[in-house]
């Protein structure tokens, strides 16, 4: 009789953004005239920008036309969109990445539950607490934990915990991991690592053999100039890191669908026998079996990011996301909010100071201010406590939800 | 130390089509002026249906203005193109599918893959032989086979051959198996399985509580109003099957991205207790935790091939490609091939009849006629001697190729 994979019934309830949505659709229903404003999954909310969408039509355009038609691309992505990626992202920044180690996919969120196909499965793996849902949850789909403890963690996995002690910065384990998530700017905490912060974990990973899985999904948000975007920056990081990147929040793609994650040809990983092996050859085979590319108009309108008028466009979309992040910082912290995050990030991570758990402080926001946000702990046990606003929303909705804020009575 | 995914060392060479593609490479740089044409890799020709431009420009023009723009679409994909689908391709055949159990996902090569993952890996699992590499190619890398052995199979595979003395229709295996992947009209061989042939598999899968994955990419090329287009028509079917659909060849969308799967909400399997649970939750799961949706002005496209324009217009491009086949197989029984296929599927299999081997044949073909086509040997052990010619090609290309074929020296 067929089997089915055990692993996913040690998920604790829905995935984070469903259970939200659930909260949110039910409160409507019982309150129809209520005007929610939700800021609380992270999608953006400002339209395309003009030259990303002239060159989507074109795209399109060529689809029409026999000559210029476009059936089966390469999986890894079209040599346009590699090459202008590798020259505005990592050249332009002394990082040395080659257009064939960029493999275009269509989201983040698949790439880095999937990359962990090509590990074996007798790796321990370290996560950031609080952290983006998705590398938990992948990991315990594929039998790369143990149980859900009560405590709100799963047996098998390393935590990083993230708080308000440490400045949302981890400290490098004591174990031995071999696998390590990482995430800056930080979602959910907005927190960033300095090229000291990276060094030290990319020693740590030179030291230990270990691979350093680094999602700088929301590297566009970073106004320091001293603060690296890419890992990369860091001299060894091409031995031992492998880098997720994303439109969705560079450009506003989260409804169109492009990003990529880079492989550099040198890392490695060991046989059970100890030898090592690059981990280069196995994404490249998985990518080219398991995945048939991004749709050729989408990879026409990621180029366009790129253009001038198009950078110009799209830093302009973002500034508009970061005032926002502004007012929310500043509104948060006049209401006696403690407030982290929101300079170099998107998000503004709070804590109320009142000892509320995360959910009771989601509830109250939606019942009596009609504001959705996202509870920290959905985030991770260490997330308790805390409450991420995400500045993807208009400067109207933003202003108004805070003004509703200051009525809430505590 | 990290450790590596051993099992991709057991599989064979590259995957198929990039190894074709090398050769036809390495044969274009050493005879530059060879005018090659390529019936290789099955791939689309013709450009998009005009009314699906036309929606698809419609969908990138609502990205671009605020208050038309989509951000995350729900993973599942839009219910407008879930109801759509369900309306034409089920309800109107009489199968009892609902919206809620169709998935939207970016390509069946994915899907085919990515379903094992809801498996767990004490399953025995059969393919048809030959057939398309994805579906061993991922229960190789997913540690669910034993090591590649000397005569061209995977230990723990069970494998069905398909080949001229049974019509390419498999028999029901001896042993048990728990997970059967069926792909009708087949690829390579062009087969199609009747309405008794399909009933067969369910009852078997019913009584041995299998789980039959049923991939259907080639109905659209059905002719003969017997033959069932889903598996969905067999009574019994909601329990056992999953049902692997796309647009890639419907409709032309191999660059443009979009395919479905269905998981009827009947399905279960076992726990290791022999508790049977549905697998619907599963997927639904690993859809919303892995997948972020596809683009939606590519939704938006897909759903317009229902239009009647649409249905008229892709119609007429699928008969365009049909009449290829008869082309192919016309030519290729004057020359003297044992032909297959190609009646009520866009593939024509061929065997020489004089013993020579699917990768010289490839090479001959290339190399004498500078024509491309795919060696069987390369979809498993039973396709060795036969040869695929796709019919994706312009008209002009394969009455050229055939004529060419006429000119070897045997």
């Amino acid at each position: 009789m067929v089997h089915i994979n055990e692993n996913y019934f040690k998920l604790q309830a829905g995935y984070l953004f469903p259970e939200i949505g659930r909260r949110v659709r039910e409160f409507q229903k019982e309150n129809p005239k209520a005007d929610i404003i939700r800021m609380g999954i992270g999608d953006v909310t400002q339209p395309l920008a003009p030259s990303i969408i002239r060159a989507f039509h074109e795209g399109v355009d060529e689809m029409s036309k026999a000559e210029t038609f476009k059936g089966y691309g390469p999986e890894q992505g079209y040599d346009f969109l590699r090459e202008t990626i590798i020259k505005n992202e990592y050249i332009s920044r002394g990082a040395d990445i080659h257009a064939d180690e960029v493999f275009i996919s269509d989201g983040s969120k698949c790439d880095t539950g999937n990359i962990l196909e090509i590990f074996g499965k007798n790796n321990t793996i370290a996560i950031q607490d609080p952290a983006y849902p998705v590398y938990v949850d992948t990991s315990v789909m594929a039998g790369r934990t143990g149980n859900y403890l009560e405590n709100g963690y799963y047996d098998g996995l390393v935590y990083l915990p993230c708080t308000d002690t440490n400045g949302f910065i981890p400290e490098i384990p004591k174990e031995k991991v071999d696998i390590i998530f990482l995430c800056y700017p930080n979602n959910p905490t907005g927190a960033v690592a300095t090229r000291q912060e990276l060094k030290k974990w990319v020693d740590y990973a030179k030291e230990n053999k270990s691979v350093i899985l680094f999602d700088a999904a929301y590297e566009a948000y970073i106004k320091d100039p001293d603060i690296p975007h890419s890992i990369y920056e860091i001299e060894g990081a091409r031995e031992v890191a492998i880098e997720f990147r994303s439109f969705s929040k560079t450009a506003g793609f989260t409804g169109t669908r492009c990003a990529y994650t880079i492989i550099p040809k040198n890392i490695v990983a060991a046989t059970s026998e100890g030898i090592e092996k690059p981990l280069y050859p196995l994404w490249l085979r998985r990518h080219t079996t398991k995945f048939n590319g991004v749709s050729y108009p989408v990879q026409k309108a990621a180029e366009a990011v790129y253009s001038t008028e198009g950078q110009k466009e799209v830093k302009s979309i973002i500034d508009y996301y970061m005032n926002n992040a502004g007012i929310l910082r500043e509104s948060l912290t006049k209401l006696g909010f403690r407030v982290f995050g929101g300079e170099n990030a998107p998000y503004v991570w709070i804590n109320s100071g009142r000892g509320i758990r995360s959910w009771d402080l989601f509830d109250k926001f939606l019942k009596e201010a009609h504001v959705v946000g996202t509870p920290g702990s959905g985030f991770g046990p260490s997330g308790e406590g805390y409450f991420r606003f995400s500045s993807f929303a208009t400067v109207e909705n933003v202003v108004n939800a805070m003004e509703r804020l200051q009525n809430l009575k505590w």
